[in-house]
């Protein structure tokens, strides 16, 4: 007998990924270059070039038989030795390897956080707007994931709102910053708080609340904007971290975990993902990439189109009347729908060729998401269409 | 509060793993040329230059956003369509892409075929000797591996316990031929046998019982010998593949699974392992490994080094007056212990640094693991210890 659950999902299409497939289908119809596909959060630059170059010398030089042979469980030890090192030498926290494992992307790292500090039944608070797909990665594992409403003032964190879903039930905390889908970015004073209240929690409650600190996009920061370490304001940090964005290899399921030095536990927690790997069928990244990214660990890609394509997006959104948070980082931006009912309003932008996502599924109904991860040119051609959009409709 | 289940794991040490360490230890004495060791199942022959031009070319040519890019859930769909030819050429059954879903190795595929047809408390029946890791595989899903006791005489199926142990709580069969650790391949006979066992039990239970098949080492045959295709024989057959033993890539963590295109369902299973990913944090395996395997499907490293080693092994042992089944494929054989504690055994060959692996954790005591992916320049040498120690001790 097939297991039921997963079978029922397969009527749950992502909203996303039809969106994706309509702008694809139009693209055919009209040509890609002329549908506004703002649906995809997929890097817009290449990886950088010493990483292909890297890659290219391993393969040409190392020995196959180490470069392509089974990493250890908790990842290379040599590459988890210069992630602790760029780490320390970063963010001023005494990382060792003994505090790194080596995961297939933010997904893979977050499938061993969550089943470290949960087990079914227990809870884990989120804020929204949120990934929608962090419901599918803690539901599967048993435990419950319950959604914060978000302080849409500046999609920061809506304590009030927190303080009172907080429970005894509540194990960990998940945040996202860098966020997507708003492109907001904690502050200090943020974090702070959120360390003080979790703090308070944990001694009331007499266990540790466990923060889980999503942080793909860290390195897409927007000038100006103060990106702090979330790790470096509360112990109990579990930081998982993917180079998908930072250096545009989505698809080669590279990240980490790392354990904040001060955790209580730290070195076991490190074991026990290597534990929870056996579960899971995970057996580490890709060796190959694993030594070819730890190359490269202080290179990004190309990553200030990003920013530019904010800039002219958020000019123009505000200049049309919208309500609009300014991104601090990400290739997302997070405006309010110009109705009430988001699915609408992006339904009737989809007769101009614009591919919007309405905010539902992100937990924070009445906005949509542009994901501007697309060529500087493109951004521009497409202010045409959102003003013959507005202009028509609203 | 840390999960105690996967921090209880800790203090369970791997046998094989601690004797690998021992190995390693001693070669930093007495150099790891002069230690026989006969630990672990790493490939000992290079990747096919085919695969690594192949990687080469891409890296140079390839767009890299295309080549570093998500690759779609179920993994890319031109690899898919190549696998999914392939094995129709080779084994005369029609599968398509839409039966072929990429995992990160061999572990990936079974950790969703065994989340695709079995729940908490299921059970799941394996044959002894067994790969050990099935049990973590299996037992942190919340299903239940019971093992069947060996058929010491050739290492096929032992039927009459199997038939004993079957009951409606079977929902899957695990089986893995040519088989760690014995080294035997199942015969038609058994296939055909085993099939009209499910086929007449998934009847009087009123549910399908699905073959689990896990066959990394499916290439590595040895002269003479005919290893018929398992899923040929039953319906309900889910193959789980890697390539880590094939190609000589277990770092890269690519494989695949293969559902008949004859068991019900068959598109929706593929379709549900999408799902299960997003619970276990799978996400595909990397996307530029997909894509050069999918180049070198008929290829395999060079692996007859692993039959020159089997049979100058097979022949000092049986000299030697072991009781010893000839190997019919991969890289291990499996003897009986001289005595009939395998952990003594093994600890006495250790002072002749012969590296054996006790079989207690292959469910089959009395026996031992010599895994031959070594130079053959060292299988030589070790006979003259082998001598010694047996000479010496019994």
């Amino acid at each position: 007998m097939l297991v039921q659950k997963y079978k029922d999902m397969l009527s749950g299409k992502s909203v996303i990924r039809q969106l994706s497939e309509f702008a694809t289908a139009r693209g055919k119809e009209i040509g890609y270059g002329n549908v506004f596909d703002y649906s995809l959060g997929n890097p817009s630059v290449p990886v950088p070039k010493e990483f292909t170059d890297t890659m290219v010398d391993f393969l040409q030089h190392k020995n196959p038989m180490e470069l392509h042979g089974y990493s250890p469980s908790l990842g290379i030890t040599s590459v988890r030795e210069k992630i602790a090192a760029s780490l320390e030498k970063r963010f001023g926290i005494p990382y060792r390897a003994e505090h790194i494992f080596m995961a297939s992307g933010a997904a893979g790292a977050l499938a061993h956080a969550f089943r470290l500090v949960t087990k079914p039944e227990d809870e884990i608070l989120t804020f929204a707007p949120f990934f929608p797909e962090y419901h599918p990665y803690v539901d599967l594992t048993g435990a419950v994931l319950k959604v914060v409403p978000a302080d849409t003032k500046d999609f920061q964190i809506n304590f009030a709102a927190f303080e009172e879903m907080l429970s005894p039930k509540t194990m960990a905390v998940l945040i996202n910053t860098p966020n997507n889908p708003s492109g907001a970015v904690y502050s200090a004073a943020t974090l702070k708080k959120l360390a003080g209240v979790l703090l308070a929690k944990s001694e009331e409650y007499g266990h540790d609340i466990y923060l889980i600190s999503d942080e793909p996009y860290r390195e897409i920061i927007f000038d100006g904007v103060e990106a702090p370490c979330v790790s470096s304001f509360y112990d109990n940090t579990i930081m998982c971290y993917s180079f998908s964005k930072s250096l545009s290899l989505p698809g080669e399921r590279i990240g980490y975990v790392a354990i904040n030095p001060a955790c209580r536990d730290a070195k076991d927690m490190i074991q026990m993902c290597g534990q929870i790997s056996r579960g899971i069928g995970h057996n580490c990244p890709p060796s190959v990439i694993q030594l070819a990214v730890a190359e490269v660990l202080e290179k990004t890609a190309e990553l200030s189109v990003y920013e530019t394509n904010m800039n002219i997006l958020y000019k123009e959104l505000k200049a049309l009347g919208f309500q609009c948070v300014k991104p601090g980082g990400t290739f997302y931006i997070f405006p309010k729908a110009l109705e009430e009912d988001a699915k609408v309003f992006c339904e009737k932008a989809l007769k101009y060729d614009l591919v919007l996502v309405p905010s539902d599924t992100f937990g924070c109904p009445g906005y949509f998401r542009m994901a501007y991860c697309i060529d500087t040119e493109k951004v521009e051609r497409s202010l045409e269409a959102l003003r013959k959009f507005v202009a028509s409709e609203y």
